[in-house]
């Protein structure tokens, strides 16, 4: 159970405009702390201003790209703004890189991922890939949450070299201008499934979007972590609250996820 | 209090005319020197071979990349002229860059900044960040002074590791284009202390733009300090008009500045 | 006779719809070892994560660069995930780099080849290139299997450095907005022997495509050897069925080749 | 007094039509030794074969960028063909650069230069900066030889680190669409002024463009001497004669600068 | 008199039909042996392969860089596909250099070319310059064969440091769009003189093109030697006929050489 931290660059402050107190770092990462999280997911600005007095109590994913929601997202890139060896020295456990599978910019980032991967692997630091269909040729072809384009997204983060994938739910309902056998709509416990299977040996961690009823969220979680997810990683639907219902809810997903097993069967 | 002086090559010769004396970066410096100033801010051609003769005097504050507003300013990039190195050899005791946050070239600039802040980093260099929104997504979102943009530039500045961040007075009543919950119009004092509070820990001073009338100047920087600025930085308000009228303006902002304290309380 | 698998890459999981086994890479290798295949093409982050138990059992070719089919293929770039490093590490017998010929993007290209076949030979390490021919100019003279593309495909790869050229069946009868003499139609088993003397000492495998009937594939793979083919390399055609049946065809295949004289003779 | 000699690569042998010897940059060299010039300036080729014979003879400049007249000049940018360390080797004096102030590539000239600047301090070789206005935007202000343009240019050069500026001389009646206060029409020799004082420290040598007849040039150079000017960077109006009609005309230019003391004072 | 064998990777395996033992680069380098010929021209891939068994024979001019006729050539890049490297561990004489005078990617071919300068220069080994005029801007001047095109893209090589210029025939009658005082028509050999000149010390080469009548190209080889061209450079005109006439062929275009002086006397 992850806490991303990364929307105020990615969307900017609106997103804090709910819960005031979140636009405070510090208070993310007591939150995390507090709500007994897995880690905590944030750029290097406030990793390096906002962690280093909790460290140890809450591991750090050390989010190395990143990009504002201003220029177009038609050919989306998200550059660089950290190193493995910010992460390192920052004390992180793992080290996050959003990969926009589908953009026409796709080839810089594979070439800028595999300089994350060749890093990471040298200081034996885990990479968590937010594997997001983005761009024109997505809009086309289901959008960027179709099963077609999930499943892809989530392969191509393995092939190369993801060790936790993280991917929105899949809709298995987006069938417009996908290629065969996607456009047979299947079941959302199936699609989920597929997406898990399509990872290989990479775990999957499901992200939850904007803000949704608690219902809905504790559902799709059910059903996230019955067809084989290993977590989810919720940061608006968990910050989005004060501090005592956000606790309350972190607890409630806490209890949701003790009932899997840690470590997934090898499906082969 | 902060004197920049790199409107040579932002805009031009053209706003020496009003104080022709102003176009000599000694004059400048000595400026900086008699009216106390807490740093002067120039760029490298100018600092290698005006700031020697006055070092240890007053802080140098390099600025590392600039551009001419001659070439469209549709997706702007500002270059790097200079590096920490140069910086170092100097004897400048911060750096500046200008970050673009909206551009087209964003991505480029992001990439660019991360180089700069590693390099800072190892030198133990603190960064001071001109946070500008610029390019045609800002345009459609309200302009580059718009509440939303500067707030989102802020953070962005922040979250990439800035030590300081230097941003242009919100005005909130830019409401058209922007997101919710921008699209609400907030007093001045409002805006400029969620711009405060965005940039988290990194400190935030507010700049001058054109020449305003004395009065109105006077008035923001009380505006803005009362809502949590950590300080100004004024360059064509302080050096287009005598010398004289320079040092005894710039003596009214210092007993401003006075009145509030030096470092402010840690807001979690 | 080679296994490839970087399908999973190129097209997305779509390809594993008719045998959903082969979604897990665990399988693919453990076919290529059942198999008796003389190699395992794959992705870093596939070899990383599923290589190592079967390493010794079957040679690994570790392909080090990709892309998905998602972005417009109008000017292609496949670009790097894995470096010759990587192959060395892991434990690869070869290296394998697809190569656009004919793409607007063929100067980054050749240039990103250059960096690769100057590392593989440092490391001694061959390399396999997938020569295909791609992009509105290839599509405006033949299409990208046409005699002329795949001729001029082959020799491009042999001139700049392959080892071993893989390419598709070239189609004799694709004569339209091609240069003379390729508006001839030929036979298909001298178009085949034409493409193997234009590699000159690389050696030629040819891929299969789509899946296809047994009978159909085992005919060319006749004809292919025939004209002076090294041998084949076959994916879809080999695990987009199950398990024994796979096995089965592998088997038939290897009875073909083992009619041919392991090394050509030089043709000079 | 300066030869420049880089036009056979700018403007193509045409250039040398109306006295072919000129054609042979052995003459050239023999030109400046005999003609008493402080500097010829010179592309990386034609120094390496034919400066040495007559090195000590004459301060070389290399000149370490260059383009064609062919490729279009909407967005000119001059290409790096030789280092500074060519320049430490072949015994320059210093080092050319040729910067185009406003062009659309202006972000990568800066970054270009920056590398020169950075080698050229490293080295102890001053700069020599053609600074000159480019590119479409400046079409639309008034046109590279506007006031406003070439006054900028030589900021932007001093701005960014250069010893010495080449400029044009300055038209100040080319006024249509330039910014204030530069719409006022301005004397010539004020305008020479301005453009000196906008370089600082920097030297501010004027270059003589396409030939002109003897009384013109001659009186130019008095008016840009008289305006504080270090001197005058002449090719064409030189060598675009025959060879003692060259001599006779460097005479009377040197007879002009040797009326001027060498060392301005320091305006501040 | 040098044999070039690039034509296989510039226009494709179509230049072997006319004697198809022309598509083994084995053939080649016997047929350089044979006619006694002072240099063969190849890429890496061909010489790595093929030119191992013969070195100490004929000289190995390594060609560095390529491209396929395939994509646009409105704007060619020709990338580097070996080194310098390459060409002193293959035991080469010389390397070998495609410039594009007057393309709009030209800037970056001199950044490219200054690499290559820089490290044949650093190894002693001289560099062979294919100084070819392309691009739209040259369309609409006169066409790649125009006088003035060739004799830009002589003196653009023997500025950026080519110690040989490999140049088509100057065509005098394309004067169409081409500036003063090229648009005033010459003799052939006046344009193959002016541009040996513009070369400097550059030794100059001409090509041959498409195959010709022997009477021709003897012809012209005699004009060109007649104006001081240092040798030629045929390739289809060598090979696309039988082994036998080739060498017939070689010998007479080697007894018309050897009337001339080997050693060109200096101009100046």
């Amino acid at each position: 159970m992850f806490l991303p931290y990364d929307q105020g660059l990615e969307h900017g402050p609106r997103d804090f405009f709910r819960n005031p107190a979140a636009a405070d770092p510090s208070y993310i990462v007591r939150l995390a702390v507090e709500g007994g999280f897995n880690g905590v997911a944030m750029q290097v600005g406030n990793a390096e201003k906002f962690y280093a007095e909790h460290a140890g109590q809450v591991p750090l994913i050390l989010k190395l790209n990143g990009r504002t929601e201003l220029p177009s997202a038609d050919a989306p890139l998200s550059p660089l703004n950290a190193s493995v060896g910010d992460a390192v020295r920052l004390g992180a456990d793992a080290v996050g890189y959003t990969l926009y599978v589908g953009s026409a910019r796709q080839a810089e980032d594979f070439a800028q991922f595999r300089t994350v991967r060749a890093d990471a692997e040298a200081h034996g630091m885990p990479i968590v890939v937010w594997a997001y269909p983005r761009g024109s040729a997505v809009q086309a072809a289901g959008g960027q949450d179709s099963f077609y384009a999930v499943d892809y997204a989530a392969r191509t983060a393995a092939e190369l070299g993801a060790d936790v994938v993280k991917v929105n739910f899949p809709d298995p309902t987006a069938t417009t201008g996908v290629p065969e056998p996607y456009d047979l709509e299947v079941s959302t416990p199936q699609a989920v499934a597929s997406v898990v299977a399509s990872a290989g040996r990479a775990l999957v961690v499901f992200s939850g979007g904007a803000k949704a009823s608690d219902k809905a969220v504790l559902t799709r979680t059910r059903e996230a972590m019955d067809a084989g997810a290993t977590g989810v990683i919720y940061g608006r639907n968990i910050w989005q609250r004060d501090h005592d219902e956000s606790l309350r809810f972190a607890a409630q997903l806490r209890d949701i996820l003790a009932r899997y097993p840690t470590v997934r069967e090898d499906p082969s």
